[in-house]
């Protein structure tokens, strides 16, 4: 064969090589072109199409390094053995998210898990990813260390001593993508022998994951204070999952005293342990921020957990673990051969992100925000002063509507709906019998705070008696 | 407070404003600017220091966003209540990443889980991340899909169906940050009542991941066509894992046959599942690829398991797991809620990768640069023709020599690491017994066709008897 005759668009989008390229590979794929049938010389290819040498030259050597074609010294370019090719169709699905759009049916979605949309500091982000996929290309091919990057884990540990007063070598760090996988990893490093006590109400994301895990899950009972210790003692349990520095959902602060009687608990026999789940004690109003509880334990018995999921972005899959010492080398044994779930250039970005002083101006801008929000909130909400008692503020992104009276919790929820207002009641969240008082959860960290203005007066009028 | 004497100093790459906003961060960190103080009006601030007034502006602006200063209408900006705000001392840590780098030992290193560093497809990856960080900047705020993204999990049943004879919906698809995940999420979906038969020998990941899962693992022997299935009957094994389109590290290729053997051996019972990992699929040399084997489950018996990882880049963390229509909902309802492991943003990526085309270039790029290391390894070890035996060839990225008369597999490692080159012993991969035949393992993905030519030629010489 010694012509090919194609017929080349110039004003097409796609350049002329990629245009004989196409064209050269369709006949090949479609058997027109055989195998071991010898292709016309660059010379006079480009002759009879009337481009350049070096254009018909790209479009060979494009074929070539995909495998379509071979070359022979001396002999010029043949069609190769293609079966083993790939040859994907390629027609672009209408896209598939069709997702059931519920909130659309509210003007207003006090969602407690809402993140703020505009906050998110896109230019640094977009800075950061592509200086590290300009200058350090090598980190692609790292499968990377199965705990996290060293120095990584080392920006961590600098960050959670200064902002949260956690004690910790990187040695003790796990980062992982999201809190379900690392409560995973965890019930795989204490093993399945275990009875779990959490309290109640709850997270119950994290209720869902330790009976998925196999584990037996206690509930115990809350006071003003947050998990009581008394009722822990009588069961069985011998590891607490607690959220001692804004208990979800209820918002309560755990006093250092509480605190110390949790630790005196895991302290008092050999195998127990605290679960610390630090997941947003990022934002709070009001006073210094409480230590965290690791930051007390003498006696390696906390395992703390923290995110960047919840204060950068909830796409971005990343949490992190720290170990009490005793239980590093158990990891090690048990579960250190399992490769990391974040991907190394994403460790990287949020690696600078912190340590170049990014992470420490987003936080205080969101926690800026979201006081206005919870500041305009409780404001608006002060004519229910006398039917609610409001509660969990002060910090996190939410707050709570206690009603006393013959209000159930159905009832606000429904009169709320027909008023295009979505709110959420408590007793989602509570793990068995229901509470019989009536209990609402209003979210305000993506609601703008004249939204959030205007929803108030509406909830005000609606829920008045 | 009405004077704020600032030392500025144009020179300095950081813009004035951003000097202002330091210097008065800092002075009210440290206490200098007292809680309530009132700061000088932008006016004559930017009179006194003899810069434009919108420069005096931007630095206010920035102190008001990150919560260090408040405004108070008609009466100028005050010193806020700062003590729960972030300040983070940011040193840079000296890169701790001191991994050991034993392979500078070596000039040439065949590992079997090498990676060809030049040909990951940078441009087209950096392009298609800055567009969709500019495009679909509400991605960032999405959790997403616990499963995966709609869309993304459409583009990978296509591309499983077209290159893989897999057939399945997306609704069978889940995306997960590696396949140790998947198979961590898969103990979760069977429950922990199950033993487990492996290839021996076997892909050590696997088996370990098992037996941190408190599973049953039975290692069960081979023949040339792979898993004995006669043997695997034999035992209490409920769940069978196996490498049909590529053994690894044996590199044999289940032929149709067995592959039949072992769909019956799942039919026979209730509750009996083959996890079919095609974790190099991607790479044959010669002959169309077999299609795999859950193409052929009429039963709902396979569950198939593919990544990315191996084929783009190990620092993407994303593989995919296809399960049976019947576990579908066992999934969901047992862990249907724990959340995605992967950015939506790197999925959003990895979709267009495929649907626009990247990926087929890619693989059949990457094909060929392989196959051309493999045909000149095989070219370079004919001189050990007659003392070993070349298997696993024409798939994968690496090979076997087995060796026979009084080699042994030790001494064989040790002569190669006397001159400088890395190979790696099949009995790392051998669970129990070791075998009694000596059998190294050569990777080739990321040796050049040079080096690889003087590597061959160091080993037939130290290796020749």
């Amino acid at each position: 064969m010694n012509e090919l005759t194609i017929n080349l668009k110039p004003k097409d989008k796609r350049p002329l090589y990629e245009q004989i390229y196409l064209y050269i590979k369709e006949n090949i794929i479609s058997g027109k072109l055989a195998y071991r049938e010898k292709l016309p010389s660059t010379r006079l290819l480009a002759k009879h199409l009337e481009v350049s040498r070096s254009t018909v030259e790209l479009a060979y050597e494009q074929l070539l390094s995909e495998g379509y074609i071979e070359s022979e010294p001396y002999r010029g370019f043949f069609v190769a053995q293609v079966e083993g090719l790939y040859h994907l169709i390629h027609e672009k699905t209408a896209s598939l998210e069709k997702r059931t759009e519920e909130k659309d049916q509210y003007r207003f979605d006090f969602t407690p898990n809402g993140v703020d949309l505009k906050s998110f500091p896109y230019n640094a982000w977009r800075k950061l990813s592509k200086d590290i996929l300009t200058d350090d290309k090598v980190e692609l091919f790292r499968l990377g260390n199965p705990q996290g990057e060293e120095g990584f884990r080392e920006a961590i540990r600098k960050y959670l001593y200064q902002a949260r007063g956690v004690n910790c070598s990187p040695e003790q760090i796990i980062v992982g993508a999201g809190s379900d996988y690392l409560l995973m990893l965890l019930c795989s490093i204490l093993g399945r022998e275990h009875a779990i006590a959490l309290e109640n109400p709850s997270y119950k994301q994290a209720y869902r994951l330790f009976v998925s895990q196999s584990y037996r899950v206690l509930p115990i009972e809350m006071d003003g204070y947050g998990m009581k210790v008394t009722a822990l003692e009588g069961t069985e349990a011998d590891v607490a999952y607690v959220t001692p520095s804004h208990q979800y959902p209820t918002g309560i602060v755990m006093p250092m005293k509480r605190r110390m009687e949790l630790l005196r608990w895991a302290n008092e026999k050999e195998g127990r342990y605290i679960i610390e789940d630090d997941y947003d004690s990022e934002f709070r109003y009001k006073g210094k921020p409480i230590p965290a509880l690791q930051g007390y334990d003498r006696g390696g018995k906390v395992i703390y957990l923290g995110t960047f999921s919840k204060s950068i972005a909830p796409a971005i899959r990343m949490s992190y673990m720290v170990l009490p010492k005793g239980l590093t080398d158990v990891y090690l044994d048990k579960c250190g051969f399992i490769n990391s779930t974040v991907s190394v250039v994403d460790q990287m970005i949020v690696r600078h992100f912190v340590e170049d002083g990014y992470y420490e101006r987003h936080l205080n801008k969101t926690r800026s925000l979201y006081k206005g929000r919870h500041d305009q909130l409780i404001k608006g909400l002060a004519p229910l002063a006398d039917v609610c008692r409001i509660s969990g503020e002060h910090a996190g992104v939410h707050l709570l509507l206690t009603f006393g009276g013959k209000a159930t919790e159905e009832d606000l929820i429904k009169r709320a709906k027909k008023a295009g207002i979505r709110v959420y009641g408590l007793s989602d969240y509570i793990i068995g019998e229901k509470d019989e008082k009536a209990t609402v959860l209003l979210g305000y960290a993506n609601l703008a705070e004249e939204e959030i203005e205007e929803a108030a007066k509406i909830l005000c009028s609606v829920w008045k008696p």
